[in-house]
């Protein structure tokens, strides 16, 4: 969800030189005002230069030195591939009637338009005691989850997957949640990163595991790939049932399960009385543009005083937040009718077999891949190479982007990410120049 | 912004019998499972009754004991009148193209589609060196003032006039930025309640008011529907510029000026160092239910050790949102256009007509009216009354829903804000029934 600033903002990364960040009298003295409001310290500790502007950056100086090169962008994993006609029109309809006294709608709840929540339990949470009313409409997951952030404030502790999205950490620090970033390490203090690769099969040993309030777990996994298995999540729902933790369960991904893995965390009992969970219509029905996802808080979930979470998160949603754009609810309801349901799912194929290209490519060429087939992100293992090395690598070699594993946390040095998001004939380029130039 | 729940939500307002808030030991011993994650104490704080949904409970139980009543709601300022059609056919267009390769859209920028920001410097910032980088696209007013809550942290000083729109004060609470509510006062601990009456023509005498790092102000006022003038706003940078203070300036009824009142804090000279502005589509093109506004950042605006708050609050802004709706970005476009500003302004002018109407009315029953003139909202003065009793006597008189004033603060007290939101056949009922019920 990350992804790349325009060129033009790219400017604001570093303060320009006259604007140096210097003690108070340094500043009154070099003539210029400056309020006496300090820096909120949580963004201070913010680490200043982040992955995809990075990426973006040597993406323009390859660019300058191949100014011919057809660049192929695998990296931030953003959908290409167009609508449905049946959720376009839906929403087509809706935006025109918007000019009409029966059609035009003010606000709307905040928590969402009822028929929609009604379809998503229908649709996700069939047979999973999920109720509407415990599902917050929202326009999308990554801003959900810095609503979640303010519902848990600054005095929680937090364990995250590593490698993982870096929005869990970086929410995170802004809400104060965490110590400074130590160098040395790459990691945050006060924050449990629980490593995840191929040799624990990308699920942490939890009997090593330090107790957290809360913890962040994605599945299918951004970037690795990995769906965690039936066991797997009802070992974290006893581990959080056993520290009295609530686990955030991140399923913007579900979509692209293939086998057994469990959709939803709700599909592993005992999960109500410990799990939110955040999923989004951007990477299943290509809505990363139009905005749309969900949040579900189970009633069943309490703090230690016994007060249902449940409360406190309708609270923050109608102090924060205004309820998603009513003609994306409109979209989100066509995608969720049987219809658009089944040619959302096709677009969703349609990755898959993208990501299964990359995984077959780079197999053949004799790396360790993996995801890919329950995610449409394929993660390669580069045995004692740096990430950033790879990602030049292959940049130079091919002409391909790429995600340095590093950028998703220490656990991810020595991989690179892949994603199946874009256009057959571009990964079947890319897939070619992979066999012919990195051999 | 604030508005009604769902009555099946307000089952939420109160936690279930069973579920008291207890003492961790008391909760265990009744035999139901709760996490070890501490409650917020921020939210803790927050009022656990709020305005809209006891004006929504008051609303059913008077349609209860008037079954036939034809209540006309004039409380909660949404909009009612159909979107310019040119502006709903930007978007239905707009949406249809997503089903096409050429009009997919993914991820935007999440500061927004650099034409719609141009369009905003162009429109309502002309000749007042607002740049389009400074300007963050946004899905709404009330979400950009949490963020920018985000931005300030939990360490900020901050002060609100009295009344205002609840959502500066909830935000803060939520951010941990306030000190307990005293109940004696209606009054948050280390909030500063700037208050604002006829007696000090709606602006605070600042020679009185204490330094506090933020100042959020809004003009024209909600729910006062007074418009700073340009006398008051001067004097209102200065105290910022003395202090070293940062103003959180609301324009988001800057369309409603009809008079030579600033529509934007930039035409007061100085305020490039000392202000944020947030405003919104909402009020202005009816996009309430939309989601569309955005947010100024000056590059001049510095913390006290020189660094320039536009770096973190775009760090914020791409870390917390993913930017809003590409559709309804597309409708902002068509509501800048010549044809669709003439068109929004007339919608504009037809609320005003009304809220015109509405003065009118209370002034020709000897009641003292404030706003309307410059806003959609009408502050009628009921001295030595409480605002909620005068709110049950309308409403018991006329069926008529308006908001009591002390939902606004403290200082709201004794009056009601009535809205001028609404189709003008209900305005013109609701101005009949209050000239003859109200004699």
């Amino acid at each position: 969800m990350y992804k790349m600033f325009s060129i033009s903002t790219s400017l604001f990364l570093k303060p320009r030189a006259s604007l140096k960040v210097q003690g108070d009298q340094g500043i009154a003295s070099a003539g210029y005002y400056s309020t006496r409001v300090a820096r909120n310290p949580n963004l201070e500790k913010l680490q200043t230069n982040y992955l995809f502007p990075e990426i973006l950056d040597r993406e323009v100086k390859h660019m300058e030195k191949y100014p011919n090169a057809k660049v192929i962008s695998l990296g931030i994993g953003d959908t290409t591939q167009p609508l449905p006609q049946p959720v376009a029109l839906s929403m087509s309809n809706y935006a025109r009637a918007l000019s009409t006294h029966q059609g035009y709608t003010g606000y709307g709840l905040e928590q969402g338009n009822k028929e929609l929540r009604r379809e998503i339990v229908e649709t996700f949470y069939k047979d999973l005691s999920v109720e509407e009313t415990e599902v917050f409409v929202s326009d999308g997951a990554q801003c959900d989850l810095s609503r979640v952030q303010l519902l848990l404030g600054s005095n929680v502790s937090i364990a995250v997957q590593d490698p993982s999205f870096p929005g869990y950490i970086d929410s995170s620090v802004i809400m104060g949640q965490s110590g400074e970033l130590r160098n040395e390490s790459g990691k945050y203090g006060n924050i449990k990163y629980m490593k995840c690769s191929p040799e624990n099969d990308f699920f942490p040993d939890l009997s090593k595991t330090e107790r957290t309030d809360v913890i962040f777990f994605c599945s299918p996994n951004n970037p690795s790939g990995h769906a965690a298995s039936r066991a797997q999540l009802q070992q974290l729902v006893e581990f959080a049932q056993l520290n009295g933790s609530i686990i955030v369960y991140d399923s913007a991904y579900a979509a692209y399960v293939s086998d057994s893995s469990p959709k939803s965390i709700y599909e592993i009992p005992g999960s109500r009385k410990v799990a939110i969970e955040i999923s989004s219509f951007s990477k299943m029905a290509g809505f990363t543009g139009v905005r749309l996802g969900w949040t579900v808080v189970p009633k069943e979930l309490l703090y230690s005083n016994g007060f249902p979470v449940i409360l406190d998160f309708n609270r923050v949603i109608c102090t924060t937040f205004n309820g998603a754009s009513n003609i994306a609810q409109a979209g989100g309801l066509a995608c969720l009718s049987l219809e658009g349901f089944k040619e959302i799912m096709s677009k969703v194929d349609y990755y898959k077999e993208n990501a299964k290209i990359l995984v077959d490519t780079f197999a053949s060429l004799g790396f360790r891949v993996y995801g890919g087939s329950n995610a449409p992100y394929v993660w390669v293992h580069f045995p004692h190479s740096r990430s950033w090395d790879v990602f030049n690598w292959i940049l130079e070699k091919t002409h391909i982007i790429t995600v340095p594993g590093i950028g998703f946390g220490p656990g991810g040095e020595g991989y690179i990410r892949i994603s199946g998001f874009g256009r057959r004939e571009s990964i079947l380029e890319a897939s070619k120049r992979l066999r012919t130039l990195l051999c």
